[in-house]
């Protein structure tokens, strides 16, 4: 998740929570005016620029540029971009803008070193920004400041696509197209297996991009991954099931899922190969659940003789792979390999998900199920009526999947990532170059290997350089058998605007681990 | 739910099922004409109509009669309409076409009376139409007709607003300014609160609408009331309480979702005046499930006495009050009463929805929740991110209340659903002076009481007159004391179209209960 607060303009710190963005940030011009701290003449970024950096629509920038300019306090002339107005009066005033200004001053205390800040920065570490520097407060150089305390200037956390990059013109199309042709009946309680207009384009796109057999009688439309990991979970336990193993590295909060549902989650031992899945049938759980094309977090894909030894073990025993395809649009080194699922669709549920090739916040997922489970699911969803999924949002899908508009967002993003990943590889290289960028290539995310003993140090100075990034150790199983260092850095997380910024910040904290020494902290 | 099937110009079948809407019409109508049941030169029914009809769009027609016309099977000159062209080949063709008109043909046998229907129809009841009158096979009037088989023409069953009044153009103007204006965190994992915009208005408008005391840090957003009630089952149970009451006629499935939840669901005690809340504290259940404005199906509001007198019993023994609010928007009589929650709010969970203001597809609902209780829904939503509730949506919405749209919205349907009812109650008083609408004036919604023992025949004679309608019957608890009979008729449920036919279908029913005569039944 990206946090929605911002700071720009040296010490100018912006709370941009909630609806009053607009206001906001008004508010925040005007006080910077009026302190003296953006001085008369100054000029502005552009509104497409500082939309960019505070990662909001230009158009709230620009109204609220249209608006200042109204009311006097800046001025806007072609060719010249907007500037602080000359007769702008600098003068503090009395009142409640006296308040928001001590708090904002204090802010800029802290920022530029005159109040103690709560941490002593690592030495030949000076603070990090998008345009590398030091800082240079009041003046026309415009660039997004970080603070040492609140949140984090840069997130590298896994687990989010670069939400900037949204196509929200072509989704607002597929939308509106959606909308206008639905049948009235469309508006109404829906048929719990999803809208068929969306599982016949589905099972097309799945055959063609993943290698998934399926039919649209095969799929079920689910609210995310966790709504139909709740959703197979209840039924294998109702079923009888009490096992279902899960890797020794994982998302912990998918575990829990299932330990919901009242099932057992013991973690599968792995090696350099990935889980050892000829270890199953003595451990002998009820099903798996696997991320086979991308590990998450490690990045290996499970080799060749293990995915059919792990089919092979489903048909001998009865259990059921739960192939978890967060990201199987994503490969940049060869064409990606198809889904477990066509091994055996009988035996292997998969689920797929637009939360990594499109965004998290649509609540948008699928699972292909083995004809034995469909009528199950289908029960456990709702029964005669569909009581999670939305009918606008899976018809606008539908239209985005049909009309190629989805090909064409995962090609661009492709691009996108594959360049970023890169360019990781490359800083790292050459900055640290005792650090192993682990796994596959592929996803959006890589795994950094550390060395013992560590990590630790790693995020500490992770957080002092205003970098959000996660260890390995989160995402370890409590029982697992083996412990990794690392840390596992989601490069497409950041917008494009904060990208290189956050390159720079995770190369610094790993100078300091490559060449063993370790930050200062209090 | 409306079914997505229909039938026209006398015979002729189209299954709209699937994403093949244009095509499926297109290929009835060269069909129709190919056979000789559409003559050359008729004239079709105008796009609007036919689309309205057919509840599908007006582009989806607009769109096969243009294809058609440039194939040459239409003509369509200004003023004239659009008719089937002179020169339109009318006989048969062999081949795939072929099979396809044995489906049609056979429909037609069996819609004519050249095939032996299932059922006898009962004495006095011709078939039943929107223009009511007998078929007029090749004609050029055009009406819907009905099957003797296969789903109803007329759909009257509770619980679903009129669909096609859903206000596709304000909907997607508040879509494209949400979308517009969203910042790029909104298309990530989101809180599972729900955003914060919705929360805000969503505050403001239940004080205003509805009485409820809500503050937004008190709302958390579900996916529709299913959702909601699911979650706070969950909440309640792990809190160890074993009993929800729930009224005594009501939706099964919202017991079993409480069932689900590891509760028992006993069935509360009723008379005239509604719930005996006075037999809770010998009841002793942990909380009770509660339509208080708008009893659902039996159509009373709860009397102030009992309202008092269910809160002081939550307070006296530290139980709960879910209140079903799922209707409260719609009153005819008199303003709204307000939401019970606001009696208590540290004792009543209020759940609202936008399922009959404005969709069940769209699966926005949200609680208003006791302070004591909104850390563990939202635990038990998610914890850390939302699962389930997408966030355009949830902005959409947010941009529907706060623009007014919503209001005007109800509005113009409160003035549609009055003059409904008005009608139905008027249209009884004439022909079948003998049956009470009971309830109140509100809601989408009348209870028509049946004389003991003619429930199910008068079901039976419904399903005869193609008219879809339920017994109250569906509605008793199996524990519930008492037994009464009756029809539950959604007036909110067709689209404007239908509604006349349909109202004229349900005066056949009743009319023939109303003079005791049971309809012949094979």
């Amino acid at each position: 998740m990206r946090d929605d607060w911002a700071t720009f303009g040296a010490d100018l710190h912006l709370d941009l929570r909630g609806t009053r963005l607009r206001a906001g940030l008004m508010d925040a011009l005007r006080e910077a005016v009026r302190s003296g701290r953006l001085a008369p003449g100054t000029r502005l970024p552009s509104s497409r620029q500082l939309a960019a950096d505070l990662g909001v629509a230009r158009n709230t920038v620009a109204d609220a540029y249209a608006e200042l300019v109204a009311e006097g306090w800046l001025t806007a002339r072609q060719g010249s971009g907007t500037r602080v107005a000359r007769r702008a009066d600098p003068r503090p005033v009395a009142g409640p803008a006296g308040a928001e200004r001590e708090g904002a001053g204090a802010e800029r205390a802290g920022a530029d070193g005159s109040a103690a800040p709560p941490r002593t920065p690592p030495a030949g570490s000076p603070p990090v920004g998008p345009t590398p520097g030091g800082p240079t407060p009041g003046g026309s150089a415009w660039r997004v400041s970080r603070r040492r305390t609140g949140p984090p200037a840069y997130d590298l956390r896994s687990g989010t696509p670069d939400l900037a990059s949204f196509p929200r013109a072509a989704w607002l199309k597929a939308y509106r197209r959606a909308l206008t042709a639905a049948p009235n009946e469309a508006f109404g309680y829906g048929d719990p297996h999803g809208r068929e207009e969306l599982r016949t384009v589905l099972a097309e796109y799945l055959a063609r991009a993943r290698g998934v057999h399926a039919r649209p009688e095969r799929i079920v439309v689910c609210a995310g991954f966790a709504h139909g990991l709740m959703l197979i979970g209840r039924v294998l336990r109702g079923r009888g099931a009490r096992a279902v193993g899960v890797e020794s590295y994982g998302l912990g909060p998918h575990a829990a899922l299932l330990r919901d549902a009242g099932l057992t989650t013991p973690p599968l031992p792995f090696d350099e190969r990935g889980t050892r899945v000829e270890e199953l049938p003595s451990l002998a759980p009820d099903a798996v659940l696997l991320t086979a094309a991308h590990q998450f977090p490690l990045g290996g894909a499970l080799p060749p003789d293990r995915r059919t030894a792990v089919v092979d073990w489903a048909r001998a025993t009865g259990g059921y792979v739960l192939e978890d395809d967060y990201d199987g649009e994503f490969r940049y080194d060869r064409q990606p390999v198809g889904a477990l699922q066509g091994l055996d669709p009988e035996r292997v549920v998969y689920l797929g998900t637009a939360s990594k090739s499109l965004a998290p916040g649509l609540r948008l997922a699928w699972m292909v199920l083995p004809e034995s489970l469909v009528d199950e699911v289908v029960a456990a969803k709702g029964a005669v009526v569909d009581w999670m999924c939305g009918t606008p949002d899976q018809l606008a899908f539908a239209d985005f999947l049909a009309t190629g508009a989805h090909d064409r967002h995962v090609r661009a993003m492709r691009l996108r990532y594959r360049h970023r990943r890169d360019q990781l590889v490359a800083a790292l290289a050459e900055r640290a170059p005792g650090i192993r960028v682990g796994g596959i290539a592929a996803g959006l995310h890589a795994v950094l290997s550390l060395p013992p003993g560590t990590e630790a140090a790693a995020l500490r100075s992770a957080a002092w350089h205003g970098l959000a990034v996660q260890g390995l150790g989160r995402f370890r199983h409590p029982q697992a058998e083996r412990s990794l260092e690392g840390l596992v850095v989601g490069y497409g997380t950041p917008p494009d605007s904060a990208w290189q910024g956050a390159l720079q910040a995770l190369c610094r904290v790993l100078e300091g681990v490559d060449e063993d020494r370790d930050p200062q902290d209090t």
